[in-house]
C-alpha cells in the first residue's frame, strides 16, 4: 500500500546535521520519508492525506530501548520494594498466572500508552510472545521482540525452542515492523553453559541478543562470589559479546567493564527512572558516552517506572547526570534527544537512518502541539522539548508511513475496550 | 462573593487520615470547603456551579514552595552552564533590563502555566513586585510574595524600604490570597549585618523570611573561608533563624546543619530538578524528613528547570532519593504527594488545613482526567498520581473557592495575548 502523506507548515527537528527547519514540509511515500524541505510545499498535491502542522513541531518518533510491555498489568500493584523481593514475591507469582490472552491485552494497553505519548518503536522481553507480536501487528507500531529466557529447569530448553519458533514465525513480519532477537534474562537466571547455547543460536539465526546486566550491586557481588568476575567479564568469557548485544541497565559497571563493552561494541539501554525507583542506582552514562558506547533510553516495565513515557526518560537522562556528577554540562539536551531517537534505533540494531527526519529514512514521526505556556518564549526548541516538554502534547503519530494517531485518537485501537479488557484480566489475575 | 460550588461523582484524594474516597462529593461555600462526603450528594442543589467529576480525580491543588516566576522569560535561553556563570553572565544582565511591565507579563505566563498544570499556590522572590502582585490578584491564584533583597550598595537600602512598602501595600490583599514575606537572596549576596537588619524588619512586621541556603558546594566553601562556618551556622549566628524561615535548596548541608535547622524549625523548599539541572547536587531530603523538618517542593525559576510542573517535582522527589540512596523505600509516593500539597503549604507558613480536602479548609482544588492509559489498571491511585501522572491531565482548577480553570481553559487570563506580549517583551530584552 503506497500511501502518500504530506505534512506542511511544520517546524521540524531533523536529528541530522541540519538539526532544525523552522518552517518546512515532509512528504512520505509508502513507509519512507521521500522529501524534507524548507518553506511551502510547491509540488503536486495528490496525497492520500495532508496534515497541517501549523503551530506544531514534527520530530522523529521516540524509541524505547528496554521494557516488558505487558507489565503495565502490574502498574501500581507493588511499589517501593527492593528489586529481588519485588520480582520474587510480587511480579513472578502474578506473571506465572498470565495467559497469552492476558499478555495480549496488557501489551495492547502498553502500545496504546506508547503511541499516545510519542513512542513509535519499542523492544520487549517477555513470554507468550505471540500475544505481543499480534498486538504489534494490529496496532501498527514498530517493535524488536524477544522471548525472555530463564536458563533453569524446567523451562530452559522450552525457552530456546520457543525463541527459535518465535523467530521463524515473526521475524520481519508486519511489513518488516517486527524484528525478533534473543532475550536471555540475566546472568543470575541463565548459567554460563546456557548463555553459550544462546550465543550459538544467535549465530545460527543471525540475530542480536538483549540481556539485563549489572542492574544491582547485589547482582554484581553474587556474580563475583560465584564466578570470580563481574557480569560483564563473565559475558565476555562465555562468548556472548562475540554476538551483537544490547545490555540493559549496566548500573554497577567498573571502568574495566566499560572497556570490555567498548571493545565488543556492546550497546546499552539506559533506564534512569527504573533504576532510581527500584533503588538500584545511577548508571555511569557519562562514562559510557565518553567511551563511545551506543546508549539508548528505556522505560523498563511500567511496574518499575510507572509509565512508558519516553519524554520523562529523556528529561531524566538530561537532568540526572548533571546532578550526580555535579556537572551542568554532563549530558546535553541534544544528546538526550539523540539517545531517545536515533541512538535508540542504533541500540536496537535497526536501520541507520531510523530516528531521523531525512529523505529515505523510515517514516516514523510524531507531531507535538507547541501552543503551551511552557514552550514560550521560543528561545530554543530542543531545550523546550527535552527540559520542558510533555508527552501529552503529542497529537499525531506516523509509523512505517501509516498515520496511527490523529489529533490524539489512536486509529488502530479501541481504547475503551482495552481499558475494559485490562480491568477484567486484572480482576482474575489479582483475585 | 459567597459563591457556592458542588463537585460530585468524584474520586477524592483528601490528604487527611481518611486519605481516599472512591466516589464522593465536595461542597464549597465562599472560599472554603464546606462538606466532603461519600456517595451521591443528596442535599439542596442551589449551587452557582455544579461540576461533574465522573472519571476524574479531585485532589488538593499543588503548592510550589520555591521559585522566581518571571524567569520564564529566560526559559531555554541559556542551558547547561554552572550556577554562578549562568547567573552572572546570562540571567543578571537580562534581569537588569527588566521593567515592571516585563515582569508583569512574565509572571502572567508563569501563572498561566502553573494554573494549567495544577498549581494553586506559589511563592516568589523577585523584583518590581507590584508587577507580580497585580498578576496574582487578577489571575486568582494564591501566592506568598517577597521582594528579593541584595545586601550590597547601591540597592541594599532600597531593597529594605521597598520590602516594607510592598508589605504595606499587598499583605493580605486579594481576599487574603496574597501574603508578603521577606526575601533576602542568600548569604553570599547579603552580608551578616544586612541579614540582621532583615531579621529585625521581619520581627517588626511579624512576617517570615525566605532565603537561598547552601545551594552549591562552592557557596558553602566560600562561606567557610569568609566566615569560618557553614551558611546554616552563619544564619544561626546572625539571628535569622530566630525568625520563621524558609530555606531554599539546602543541598550541601552537614548533619550538624540539619540539627540546627531542626532546633529552629527551619522549613525547607526542596527543588530536586533545579538542583540536578544546574549540577548543584542532590539535597539530603531523606535525612531532612528523618529530622522532622517540614519539606515542601519547588520548581525554582523556569530557567533552571525548565518548566513549573509540580507533577514532575513530585515524581522526582519520589524517584531520585531511592536511586541515590540505593533504597527503594526512601521517599514514598504518599510522602511526595504530601510534600507537594499540605507540607508545601506548611513550608510557606500558610493555614494548617491548606493542601487537604476537608471541611473548613481553603478551597484550593484540582481535577484530573483519569481516563488515560497510564492510569490503568486501577491498583493504586496515589501511586498512579505520583509515579505515572502528568500535569497535562489537569482539567479544572479552583482557588479560594473560585473556578479559575474549566475544562482546560483559564477563565481569568487571555492565553493568546500573554503569548504575544511575552514574545514582544523578549524581542526587546534579548535584542
Amino acid at each position: 500500500m503506497q500511501q502518500k502523506i504530506l505534512i506542511e507548515n511544520a517546524a521540524i527537528v531533523t536529528m541530522t546535521e541540519e538539526s532544525w527547519i523552522e518552517n518546512g514540509y515532509i512528504t512520505i511515500s509508502g513507509n519512507r520519508i521521500q522529501e524534507v524541505g524548507s518553506g511551502s510545499y510547491q509540488g503536486d498535491r495528490s496525497f492520500d492525506k495532508i496534515l497541517d502542522a501549523s503551530g506544531k513541531v514534527v520530530m522523529p518518533g521516540l524509541v524505547n530501548a528496554h521494557g516488558h510491555a505487558a507489565m503495565v498489568l502490574l502498574r501500581g500493584y507493588a511499589d517501593d520494594l527492593p528489586l529481588m523481593e519485588w520480582l520474587q514475591t510480587k511480579c513472578w507469582p502474578i506473571e506465572d498466572r498470565m495467559t497469552e490472552e492476558d499478555i495480549h491485552w496488557g501489551t495492547q494497553l502498553a502500545i496504546l500508552e506508547m503511541l499516545k505519548t510519542g513512542t513509535t518503536c519499542f523492544t520487549d522481553m517477555y513470554f507468550h510472545m505471540d500475544g505481543v507480536a499480534k498486538a504489534v501487528e494490529s496496532s501498527g507500531i514498530r517493535a524488536v521482540l524477544s522471548r525472555g529466557m530463564i536458563g533453569f529447569p524446567p523451562k530452559a530448553d522450552t525457552a530456546i525452542a520457543e525463541s527459535r519458533d518465535f523467530f521463524n514465525r515473526w521475524n520481519c513480519a508486519a511489513n518488516g515492523r517486527i524484528s525478533v532477537i534473543l532475550g536471555p534474562h540475566a546472568p543470575y537466571t541463565c548459567p554460563p553453559d546456557y548463555l553459550k547455547r544462546v550465543a550459538e543460536l544467535s549465530a545460527e539465526l543471525n540475530v542480536p541478543i538483549q540481556i539485563h546486566l549489572s542492574e544491582t550491586a547485589g547482582e554484581v557481588e553474587r556474580c563475583m562470589e560465584e564466578h570470580g568476575c563481574t557480569p560483564i567479564r563473565l559475558m565476555e568469557q562465555v562468548g556472548l559479546f562475540e554476538r551483537p548485544t544490547l545490555a540493559a541497565h549496566c548500573v554497577h559497571v567498573t571502568d574495566e567493564d566499560l572497556d570490555i563493552m567498548a571493545r565488543y561494541n556492546v550497546h546499552v539501554a539506559h533506564n534512569p527512572d527504573s533504576n532510581l525507583k527500584l533503588g538500584s542506582g545511577v548508571a555511569p552514562a557519562v562514562k559510557m558516552l565518553q567511551k563511545g558506547l551506543i546508549v539508548g533510553l528505556g522505560t523498563d516495565g511500567a511496574a518499575s517506572n510507572n509509565n512508558l513515557d519516553m519524554f520523562e526518560e529523556m528529561r531524566q537522562a538530561a537532568m540526572l547526570h548533571k546532578g550526580v556528577n555535579l556537572d551542568p554540562i554532563a549530558v546535553s539536551a541534544y544528546k538526550a534527544l539523540e539517545m531517545a531517537t536515533k541512538d535508540g534505533a542504533k541500540a536496537l540494531f535497526l536501520e541507520d537512518r531510523l530516528g531521523t527526519v531525512q529523505s529515505g529514512a523510515l517514516a516514523d514521526l510524531i507531531m507535538l502541539d507547541f501552543n503551551r505556556p511552557y514552550y514560550y518564549p521560543r528561545h530554543n526548541v530542543i531545550a523546550h522539548l527535552v527540559y520542558a516538554g510533555q508527552s501529552g502534547d503529542v497529537t499525531d503519530v506516523i509509523v512505517d508511513g501509516q498515520l496511527l494517531v490523529e489529533n490524539r485518537r489512536v486509529l488502530t485501537m479501541d481504547e475503551e475496550r482495552i481499558y475494559r479488557e485490562v480491568e477484567a484480566v486484572c480482576e482474575r489475575l489479582f483475585k
